[in-house]
């Protein structure tokens, strides 16, 4: 598709230096953390805005598919060029173009890290506080496009609830403002929060006006450990019911817990659960609600509930907790990772569910994760190789959905649907949902050269 | 274009006694608080969003106007049936579905007053934070249309932060189901938001599943009072320099304190400006923030700062900053209220601008509102039957919109476009954001029948 006069003409839009055809590099950007390769035709290192909007007006007038790219830190396929193609990587858009600490507004290019990002404005006592596992590779542009979450969702929300504007190319080249950059804005249609979570389909993100907050002055970290993980399950669902919303409450049941310390070594105690928590604020009101938790989880047979305050032992408890998802292939050479939302009274029905569903079908399933916003990672461990175990993954996550969306649950909390729950869109959404959505899709990118083969299952696909 | 076979038949979907065609019935549903009434030519009042599925497929089988409608309590002209057509009063569904206090969550049916919601979720020490002015009357529904806003939103985010998921009768007719019901979800395009704040254009809200948040434990409530409002005006720039978050920050010039004292009463201090500020959460936090604040204030020149902490003076205190804009009537008969934003650093600009506009058009403006968050109600007072003062209004709101877009603020923070602002959409969306959003409204609604003639300016119209 990507022909030489092709060729020259990208190298003349970004440079010659910032177009790369050579099987080497297309193989760097063929990839996500799925592990479902896909080789493109081209990768480019544009430069702005503007070079973007040609490359992509040239899709349209001769018809290639074109994919933008972060870091490919995604677990939904969604960077992966399925189609072939051009893709987009946004990795030299990596500015920080302002950040006003008197507004409590940044501007930023789409390539900065997240966690660079978080660095520099925790000088000026500033947070932002979506903090994805991928976060020190994963960019501000991917987080957007997918919509990211993290530990601190549960108090702070996700990426969604932190881009006040954007400035985007549309499918079809013309880049357009979005938003604002005041606190407060409605005038149109919100396009901000429709590119938002829209998974790099409906625009390339090429600048974004991200919220800010003030750093919480304290924080407080408490590691609780269960003999039974249904006792951790109905912890969590209670500490909300106390009204206490911790900054963070995480869940790991001993598959994980026992890869990561073989893995890691953070001093993680090997029993069947654990919960790691956080509170911040002002330290009178952590120090109070520390102690809400603590008794609730004592309430819950807790076998211990450890506070810390050592700066050390927390970053490697919080690098543990990052790495469970990549120590998992120590299992086995394949998972599934599933990131399901049940409400939060359910996350006790749904651990017991997962763990049955992992007998039945003969499997090893790790569950950890965003318990305190019912957002759990369910990890399906496998061997391709093996037809028996594949077969019975694919069978397990459709369990998996089953009884998430039976107990009023969504199939995606941030990773998205992209490829791999492409084929379960219709488990969750109605036919005149998708179908609404798929009118959008046409009409902002009626060639359908942006990011093709993503969110709609195949049958069904725009076009 | 109601024939009596439509009226017949409308009659039938409702039931007779939930159809008005009589010209009293008629002339209360032709308003809102623009004061600029067309009459429609049918009223309907569904009990279910099946209903209001059939009118949408009569609707366009035949070709008439449906407007949605909440309380009409809108700045905007949004419920106004501009074309004429049906209107579709959801004022018979007002249940509270379900209040799940474990999992922090409500579902609702559109037509129900967001004042009385919020008794009801805070009889079980829960939270529903957005608060316009109208919230006595107004409903969810035309809240979530508008994404209206209030005092509250400083700290706890707009109506659009509170939503999580809708069920909505597209212009079409389907009715489909957005969002979640957990606290995450990025299955699919983001239709909850692109809803949330369409000012009834892209469907009709028939439920919506809205987020609660605990209620906090105490409230701390500061008057402020000043002699010149440029010192006011500052103070609340310098609050948020700080890093202090309130969870209100409303200010009034003296032209809003004159007339409300006149019309309510409450004690208002007859000083050049006023702050009203509250700070809330745990007592320690609320102490240690208010003292923070009271030290920001006589920094700035303060006259007076009162505490106050009795109930009664505290609610009148309320009652009055919600009777300001009515009030205003007192000076002139009519009044164009603009709700522009700014960045917060340039209020005391926006502020001096505002005074000089007025005084360059002879006119008086009163200036009040949520500052917290650089959303300030700017409202030019003049006589419509007095052609040259018609003339200097319409020439002040474009001054005052020239000032705020060059402060990089926006046209409206709370209002939405609707008729009052169409004609201005121009001057801060680009050419090809406006064309985005009519695609996705002409997609959606093909033959343009639900709430035509709002927010796009009439030469660039769909259709």
């Amino acid at each position: 598709m990507i022909t030489e006069s092709l060729k020259t003409e990208l190298k003349r839009i970004v440079g010659v230096k910032n177009a790369s055809f050579s099987k080497e590099d297309l193989l760097c950007y063929s990839y996500d953390a799925t592990n479902s390769p896909v080789l493109p035709e081209a990768v480019v290192f544009p430069g702005s805005a503007e070079e973007i909007s040609l490359i992509l007006k040239m899709a349209n007038s001769i018809g290639f598919p074109v994919i933008p790219r972060g870091a490919g830190t995604g677990f939904s396929g969604g960077s992966v060029p399925v189609e072939g193609g051009v893709v987009i990587s946004t990795e030299r858009m990596k500015k920080i173009i302002e950040i006003d600490a008197d507004n409590l507004i940044a501007v930023v290019e789409p390539g900065l890290v997240t966690w660079d990002f978080q660095q520099e404005v925790e000088k000026l006592g500033l947070f932002y506080p979506p903090d994805p596992s991928s976060l020190k590779f994963s960019t501000i542009g991917g987080n957007i496009a997918e919509c990211a979450g993290g530990p601190r969702a549960v108090k702070y929300g996700v990426t969604r609830d932190y881009v006040l504007g954007l400035e985007a190319a549309l499918p079809t080249g013309e880049i357009i403002d979005t938003g604002v950059r005041t606190a407060k804005g409605v005038v149109g249609y919100d396009l901000t929060r429709l590119l938002t979570g829209s998974e790099g389909t409906l625009g390339v993100i090429t600048k974004a006006i991200l919220r800010l907050i003030p750093l919480p002055e304290s924080i407080r970290t408490i590691l609780v450990t269960f003999a039974d993980i249904r006792d951790a399950a109905k912890t969590v669902s209670d500490i909300i019911k106390a009204k206490i919303i911790p900054s963070t409450l995480e869940i790991m049941d001993s598959v994980s817990i026992r890869c990561v310390e073989e893995y890691a070594k953070a001093g993680l105690p090997l029993e069947a659960a654990v919960l790691l928590i956080e509170v911040d604020g002002s330290p009178e009101s952590t120090g109070k609600e520390a102690g809400r938790i603590e008794k609730v989880c004592l309430e819950n047979k807790a076998l211990e509930v450890v506070a810390s305050s050592d700066k050390k032992e927390i970053k490697d408890l919080w690098n543990a907790r990052r790495a469970i998802s990549a120590s998992l292939f120590r299992i086995k050479p394949n998972k599934i990772n599933e990131d399901i939302v049940v409400p939060r009274s359910s996350i006790p029905e749904l651990i017991s569910g997962v763990q049955e569903i992992g007998k039945r079908r003969g499997l090893l399933i790790a569950s950890f994760g965003h318990a305190g916003d019912g957002n759990i990672h369910v990890n399906v461990m496998y061997d391709k190789k093996d037809p028996g175990e594949d077969d019975a993954a694919q069978s397990a996550v459709r369990d998996v959905f089953d009884l998430t969306l039976r107990l009023k649950g969504t199939i995606s909390g941030e990773h998205g649907v992209g490829i791999t729950k492409a084929g379960y869109l219709n488990m969750e959404l109605s036919p005149a949902a998708i179908e609404a959505m798929k009118r959008i899709k046409n009409v902002l990118d009626p060639k359908g050269i942006l990011n093709p083969g993503k969110i709609f299952p195949k049958s069904a696909a725009p076009h």
